[in-house]
């Protein structure tokens, strides 16, 4: 088996390991007590403290370690936009931030607060530009992750809190994906980080809140991680979490070149051994060990369990593998085809061999998916103008319609699309923009949408 | 070294130990993921749910884990708040709740809301037909603990959870003190709890929520446990606490006889080892392994530090131990002494001869410390009134004053002692109940508090 979903969890360091079956002996009392085994606990968290306020390159009395990444982020942004509440409520993020960002958005404009979501070019990226144009003298709070976490951008975060510094506004960093490679650069206000990204076990994020920014919680008041992170200490678990984040960092360099080339691998394969298959993401700028293309007349859902069923885990933003039947939000926002997804994030450790595998294995999976869905059948000729009907008809199968009749309209023919799976809007240009047809745009029909293609080539 | 402050963590259970190490090798992938590793988690995520449900005696689908009792209670209280919204916005809580929904409550009035603190008797603990009285037509919800985590007092949930159904009230019930020793009796519609407490891991709390209550989360939405408990599943912790609840409550009706009779020997021997002490709480209706008691004329922090050095961990709600430097408001709200208050609680397993040893230790210890503070030593007489200047000084010095020059006055003449501790407030009253000596009140002076005290005996 090969594990190459580290991005959803990775799995635990052995330095993790280590420190937290001692830390289970040495730091399971309360440290708020004044006995010794509460002391010795206090001690333990204060060093992890230390430790990751070393890794982060801040105070150790700027750092709160909370139950999780998502917690870090909801009480980090929660907490910054009540204690700049007198200056506005205006509140921006970018398109492609984590849900756990996108959620907490919501619920402030459900709260009556307003919020941008600043767009991202093809490749996932924001400009520091258009963040500057979206600042307003209202805006209380900035967000924006380091790199992103369904296909691995990096994201301009340096230039975009000289912005933020500039404006006076503060930038919150959302640096799940990239705090085990390295620190976050540039003057930014908070960050949020998930020890399990990194090797650490589950339960421990961080927050780190720099002196000087305005903060006011927003949880009930509580006597524990400076009042910003309610509930018992898990000691164990947070000197775990800290002990790998320093051990990663220490193989962080090296591991990083490593699997850069086992990724630019598979970045320059797949669209050779795979028909139809889009790498998606910028091509340099980007997590060392992530990389995720997409793939036509597949459906992510089987994609995956034959990928399983052949050795090798992965993940997908494809909408039929989530319960919202919807395409991932990175890939809509980028703009790029979200059928037959596939994320593919190296663990440290993982041999050149494994890859090797995969790209073995990958080209039969994906024609055997797309046989059980018949794509690629030809048909007989058509006249000009022809119409399909996939209502009702899930991703990948409205794709896969029209690539099937596409060959019976004549050059500067056009068919017409009938669908109502939302993945369809974002899928049918992704596949004339692949196959160079042009789209002509949609309209609402009887029967679902009607999404129009010419035949240019 | 004794370990007697189980209430506030205990220590690792052997099986919540094994489990853990288990889970870390089986549990560590996201359960949202549909590879095997993904997969492998979620069956071992719903394997504990099942597991705490029947511990619980409640439905699978009603439970949620948490990242920590705390954040259960919160989550717990707000929702169900949120949920009845229509219906109003009282809350009600008892006096000697667990700081976690107290906190949960002056965030609710500080937002607007209404809040009633239901008084306890001088054993801690609530009347049902008191908490009836408090009900309104506009209660959305009240909490009771099923037993004090201070005191050890249990309270008549199952009473006021039937008083409670008949007005059409929900009932959150904070079983965090009682769950490893039995599931909570009669129609709550709420119950949380904290893993750490029975001798599971940190990072783990439980949200139970009955089919047919309304309840509308407050968090920002979220995919995972039923959009109760935001952020990544603490898969391993999880399997651990349910794994150390069932184990705990396999032995629990053993343990409980044995420790039982250990309490009671603490209980009854204090009184008669120590000079003026107070044992609290209920003698009959409490949890088998907690017992707490008052010393006079003593410090907490002191006595904490000094049994600390003869091999005893215990804790202590006198204000002394505290940075807020209020006594607790357990003992507060129950209306006896704070000053050299101890908390016994005993880890399952604790032998005879550490109780015996620790009632061995016990009266030299205390009396070390009053030596220091030179309580108890003789004054000479005094005419019919007198006053004593405590303004300035902590806990345990005014009524250490008090009592040094009590003897000077003749039966009938009056001490007052001006004070500016929050602690003296409750003490001297408290005092004068032990030593049988009458409190005439207190008013307000130029220098602080002016304690009224009149000798009858």
């Amino acid at each position: 088996m090969s594990y190459f979903d580290t991005a959803s969890s990775a799995p635990l360091h052995p330095v993790a390991r280590q420190a937290l079956q001692a830390a289970l002996d040495e730091g399971w009392a309360d440290p708020a007590r004044l006995h010794r085994e509460g002391r010795r606990a206090r001690m333990l968290l204060d060093a992890a403290r230390q430790t990751a306020a070393e890794a982060v390159g801040c105070r150790p009395d700027e750092l709160v370690f909370t139950s999780s990444g998502t917690r870090a982020l909801h009480t980090g942004i929660t907490g910054a936009l009540a204690g700049r509440r007198r200056t506005g409520d205006h509140l921006m993020v970018s398109a492609v931030e984590h849900s756990a960002v996108l959620h907490t958005a919501e619920r402030h404009s459900a709260g009556g607060g307003t919020v941008t979501e600043v767009p991202v070019d093809r490749t996932g990226k924001v400009a520091p530009d258009g963040f500057a144009e979206a600042l307003r003298p209202d805006t209380a709070l900035a967000c924006l992750q380091s790199a992103n976490h369904e296909v691995g951008t990096e994201q301009p975060v340096a230039e975009v809190a000289e912005v933020c510094r500039a404006a006076g506004v503060p930038l919150l960093v959302d640096a799940a994906q990239s705090l085990g490679w390295g620190p976050v650069p540039g003057p930014w206000s908070l960050l949020a980080a998930s020890a399990h990204k990194w090797g650490g076990p589950a339960g421990v994020g961080l927050l780190v809140v720099r002196k000087g920014t305005r903060f006011a919680p927003q949880d009930p008041a509580g006597e524990r991680e400076s009042g910003r992170a309610a509930g018992f200490e898990n000691v164990p678990a947070v000197v775990a979490a800290a002990a790998s984040l320093r051990a990663v960092r220490a193989e962080a360099a090296g591991e990083a070149a490593r699997l850069r080339e086992l990724t630019d691998r598979i970045r320059a394969r797949v669209p050779e051994v795979v028909p139809d298959a889009e790498v998606v993401g910028d091509p340099v700028r980007r997590l060392p060990h992530l990389v995720t293309f997409s793939c036509l007349y597949v459906d992510g859902e089987t994609l995956l369990h034959e990928l399983d069923r052949s050795g090798f885990s992965v993940s997908s933003g494809s909408s039929c593998t989530s319960s919202t039947l919807t395409p991932s939000h990175v890939l809509r926002a980028m703009g790029v085809l979200s059928e037959g997804n596939v994320r593919v994030s190296l663990p440290p450790g993982t041999g050149a061999e494994e890859v090797e595998r995969f790209l073995d294995v990958l080209p039969g999976v994906v024609a055997g998916v797309r046989e059980k869905w018949g794509a690629g059948a030809d048909a007989p000729g058509a006249g000009g103008e022809l119409t399909v009907d996939a209502v009702g008809r899930r991703c990948p199968v409205p794709v896969i319609e029209l690539a099937k009749v596409f060959g019976r309209v004549p050059v500067g023919g056009t068919v017409t699309v009938l669908a109502d799976d939302e993945a369809a809007r974002l899928d049918i240009p992704a596949w004339c923009e692949m196959r160079g047809q042009e789209y002509l745009g949609e309209h609402p029909s009887d029967r679902g949408t009607a999404y129009v293609v010419r035949r240019v080539s």
